[in-house]
């Protein structure tokens, strides 16, 4: 974690409590059932998520900070630890799936406990706890997001196709042409600024050289996919990395995750159950590997990390925060300049997730969060429709192996100027 | 199925109730969390089973039999049907465990609603219909003992050891010594004599030729296994077929499943938790290759089908009937004679699982119940005290695959006289 | 080994020199190159066969009967040893293919150092020699069959398709009707009767009982089983054991092995190069569930290794005894009764290969021989083309798991009289 | 390809012969046996590296250039095209250990053929010929090193140990004390200049932005190596990846690939068989993993490419340059400055394979040269004792992913100044 100015203990107490209270609310509809399954080993069932969190705060504040503090069962640890080699040893990420108990009443009974104690410790106003629970609420707020991709693929697996939330009519979205947006060169900086939360990986903040280049005014949408689609792209070996284009042929990919065509009309799998492919929402579900070849064979490329953040620099961040939880990409709206660069898709880059000149982990587990993943791994940038509002920052580096497409990913395109 | 006497329509509206009972009985203590998970593709979700035996009543006899009859959903069929080609397409075994939707307790309509339909259908006393509610009886019957061996696999990967029933203390039990009981050579018949139900595999009954043999008086304990163990036998490839010691290390088997050394002492899990493993208690959780090899090791065989069957051809049934559903092996009873032919553990043979002279299985779908599966599986004879007691005849042809363990197989010594 | 005359040394003498002679012969016309590779686990480089029927005999017969005989590496013992746990640790079966030295021209030294001291010894007339030499030789002409399918396997995979012989044209055969030949039930005996050589696992001969069968007069064709695929034999999986049709989906198998489809016709890769398929000659490179999908189709079944036995014991043993070392499955020969039970073709049986009655293997590593495969594999009965004529005998069983292909083998339908 | 000056006609003939001319003197010493093996998929056997470099002569330039060129046998294309999708389909890459034929004598005829047939081409002194002429060379110089790491790595798997070349007496090596060599940040320029051959994936040359940092004057070495595995080094996930520590484990590495322990000592396995580990020679068969986490735990961290090169621009081209064609890394060279910047191992760099700013490849099947690698794999500079000297310059960029060990490939450390 790395923040310039300390969080306020009593604005800590409210974000601990608003995120806690929202995790609650994303499985309020949900049967225990839905809760339980693994459908592959990048994916936890929504009950691990619930606990996991909790565990967060237990191991890394309460253990710490209250005297005497006694889990409601010690054996938790190991069970709901993710990957903290020195938190301990735990249990085998590809298992998680064959954990009937603890059920989820007596995980929520568990997440109860923790924050009954979080909250009496949160009222002693320290302020390294303040900190520690800052990081804790956004590493929830991640995990949301990911309860609801976690899920949406398991349910993906079911020929009956259950719906999250309910469907709903669409309104008759407008296109919106693609444009391409201009910056300049030169030494620019990135990485976190100081101010508000952020995670280690977004710091430190840093020079880079940039050559003049240009971005598209908005994602690449649906229609522009189902193009690529029509000309052969997927077959087309000349328009992909050799390995992206191994795997799509090894995986029978013929359009983003979830899709399918039926009655000539391709229809896609979402929060809201079988649902028509809107032309003009952005494409999601797309691989590193996909948006690659689709930048090829639209004559443009992927943005590195640095045009994107520095582009992103001047806007607002404005975009569909999940107020209804919805997985529900939204069409574009025409206008000037850049829009949707958050909260509809993430938007693959060009860069690897790779460190900062500088980066230096925290000392102890904690050190883990990010840095042990800095190898083939690329970074998105943006933020989806899943997540949440105070996620979201021009900073912000999200990371995944370039093949994975249960993600709300999509991309926008770049070229040199 | 095979049957010479018809049953009576008025009893098997009996046995119907009864035996689907039965199922309700034994899943009334577990949580919907316990009724998900898949923990391998032999395996099936204790729910699945549930939807499973009620798939199969409606697809071989309400739809058959009823005018008009209309499923609660149509789409079921493609979920519940397990292997019957001739049924139609259905959902991919591997992936049961992913099913959340419908739930526990639409799967408990689902059932309500078949037995519904079913006690208005066994009402008009149809003979055909009476003869395939037998089969389908037994059908469930079998799946009330996988889904107890399935729970216990799924739940023997939970760290936290929950136990299926309520832990209780153990009456100390005597030992027995081992005796041989000489059996007569020459032409002996064995084979569903007529009576009462049996599957199609279980005939025709015809003549077999024997020489003179001897089986043990008992099951081998667990005492018997520990000496094998503590002779190095799982290391000793003199003992092995070469499969099945590679199988032994590939797995890094060095006891029964299940089992693990505490403080210099056996413990197994089991339905009751974890359990220290009592030495006078037949062996359990063994392959057919362990059974061979530790045969090998003893001086002595496996039994073949014929020589188990008429041997067993002049005793009374009598075993553990899973009165309370406990997964509890009875140590020996001391006495005369051949104990614990049935109700204790599955005794692996040497006979693969072949076609009986003559043999041809039924027209239609139910002719892949048993015939498909001739090839690569080897017969296991008596029945576990998981096994309903209206299962246990001395036909009964029970089989696995030489390297399964997590049924409650065990074995019986034989040799030649 | 079992003989109940044991061989007269001046014999066996004659036996080793042509034996070893014929392997020569065999290779004769091959590349250093193609005598490395493997081409999958169950097949061996040509030079490892010449390579380990050398070591066999100084294993078994050098060591034990040469004082100080020394090897011209001691550690060919560990690369040559192919599953004799007794006879010491060995190299990992799948990697033979990555053995480039000794070279080709190192195993002939190798083989002409063993036979100098072979020689020598059996100059001495030694009885035990004589019989141990006996078992060297059958287990050497089984290997001259391996190295035959093993090299063949291994070409098949080389899109140039290069010929082990010389093409040739082939004289046009005759189609013969399918007949059945009746034999009548009861005890009859099978195994070796003491004669002449023999596997230990072809014995203790024994009784068994028969029921009336009929046999057809020659194996299926390749006109038979390009009906059974016209008439979608491979897809339609009402034909097969359930495992058989998962495999053939999963292997794709549309045809036997070496087959293919041009322009209409069926064209086969043999030891002569690309060939037509025959429609008069018996078919070949099918499996265990290909034979057995088969039978069923055409309203018959496979034999018992039993029934093929007595069967056969009337007959001459008569065939196409490899006298030019071509893989040339012969057209039927029409005539009266029972036609080419050897030399055309390994027959594939219903029979598992399990021990007889009193079966016990010898002690030590020679035990090992034929005793430690007896589970999932299933006996073929006759011989092939491909198999030297001392090979053939009515006892013979041959055995191989029910999925491989890469063998001779084919099969003769049986069917209840 | 890159070249700002093409190359003079005459001197490409003068390469041609003496870059066709090494391949053949690489592998006079070796057994046809030797040359046909595989020993993993991105291994290739050395006759198959013979013929591919000739096939590249044959599709890229007498094919386009000369009228009517026919090639000795046109199925060769298929066989020996590596993965240039627009030069037609090809054979599978996992399979080229399976081709026996052509033999090694009828690819040494192929190349002759290819060499005349160029012979004549280039006396025309066309300048694109010579152009593509000289990538071709270089091209076969990079299958020059890969023939040696390809068949060391096949030889390894041979208990035997053959070495390629005679073992000689290695004169006792002295310590290199580690320095820090410190550089300058600022705007700097990398990629390749215009001045001789180049491939594509080295330019644009571009500006890049540094900050002030240190190297190691040297490679770390076998010495230091073994202080990090006594330290536990390769058991302590937190100086790790994930990603590395889990392959480490799964691949059960404690050592360099080739290492082994022996009485105390560490040894390894060379083309010159197996030798003790000289402590002062520079480690080498180390992944990017194993590099990554050595620098962490060292206190120090990987340099990046552009540190590397920037840091290279001032020095000389000097090293061993296989002038014998031994495997020998060379010690250290006590001096001043950096050492062994080329010629002694690969050097493991922080940065992926990226694409440089403004990269486009060139048009058609050339254009797949280096472009479609660029994902998941990570840059190594400088060059081994087994590169070519013309292989050596500042801004060549090899290339592989980061679990690949059989390269000759070692690290340099570097840290922020």
């Amino acid at each position: 974690m790395q923040t310039a100015t300390r969080p306020a203990p009593a604005d800590t107490h409210d974000l601990f409590r608003a995120t806690r209270a929202r995790s609650r609310e994303l499985v309020a509809d949900l049967a225990p059932e839905d809760m339980v399954v693994q459908s592959m080993e990048d994916a936890s069932p929504t009950k691990w998520h619930l606990a996991h969190t909790s565990w967060f705060f237990e191991q890394f504040i309460l253990r710490e900070k209250v005297a005497g503090y006694a889990s409601p069962d010690e054996r938790f640890a190991f069970l709901f630890n993710s990957y903290y080699v020195q938190a301990g040893p735990r249990h085998a990420r590809s298992q998680r799936g064959l954990i009937t108990r603890p059920t989820v009443a007596e995980v929520m009974d568990y997440r109860a406990h923790v924050e009954a104690a979080m909250g009496d410790l949160l009222a002693q106003g320290d302020e390294e706890v303040a900190e520690l629970t800052t990081l804790g609420c956004h590493h929830e707020m991640q995990h949301q997001e990911l309860l609801l991709t976690d899920l949406l693929h398991a349910l993906s697996f079911n020929p009956l196709m259950p719906a999250i939330r309910a469907p709903e009519p669409r309104a008759l979205s407008e296109p919106l042409p693609r444009e391409w947006i201009g910056f300049g060169g030169g030494i620019r900086e990135i990485g976190h600024a100081g101010e508000g939360f952020a995670y280690d990986c977004e710091g430190p903040r840093h020079e880079v050289l940039l050559r003049p280049y240009e971005l598209a005014n908005r994602p690449v949408t649906n229609a522009e996919w189902i193009a690529f689609i029509e000309d052969g792209g997927y077959g087309d070996a000349r328009h992909w990395l050799m390995e992206g284009h191994a795997r799509a042929q090894s995986g029978e990919w013929d359009a983003p995750l979830y899709w399918w065509k039926q009655d000539g009309a391709w229809w896609s799998f979402t929060a809201r159950g079988a649902q028509p492919v809107d032309p003009n929402a952005p494409v999601v579900h797309v691989s590193f590997y996909e948006a690659e070849a689709f930048a090829r064979w639209a004559g443009a490329r992927l943005p590195t990390e640095a045009e994107w953040e520095v582009a992103a620099q001047g806007s607002e961040i404005a975009g569909n925060f999940m107020d209804d939880g919805a997985l529900r990409p939204l069409p574009a709206r025409p206008g000037e300049g850049l829009r949707q660069m958050h909260g509809d898709v993430w938007e693959w880059t060009r860069s690897g997730f790779d460190p900062y000149p500088g980066f230096r982990p925290p000392e102890g587990a904690i050190g883990e969060y990010n840095g042990k993943f800095m190898v083939n791994q690329y970074v998105l940038r943006g933020g989806s429709c899943a997540t949440p509002r105070a996620q979201m920052r021009h900073s912000y580096r999200n990371f995944f192996h370039p093949d994975r497409r249960w993600q709300m990913s999509g991309l926008r395109l770049a070229r040199d100027a």
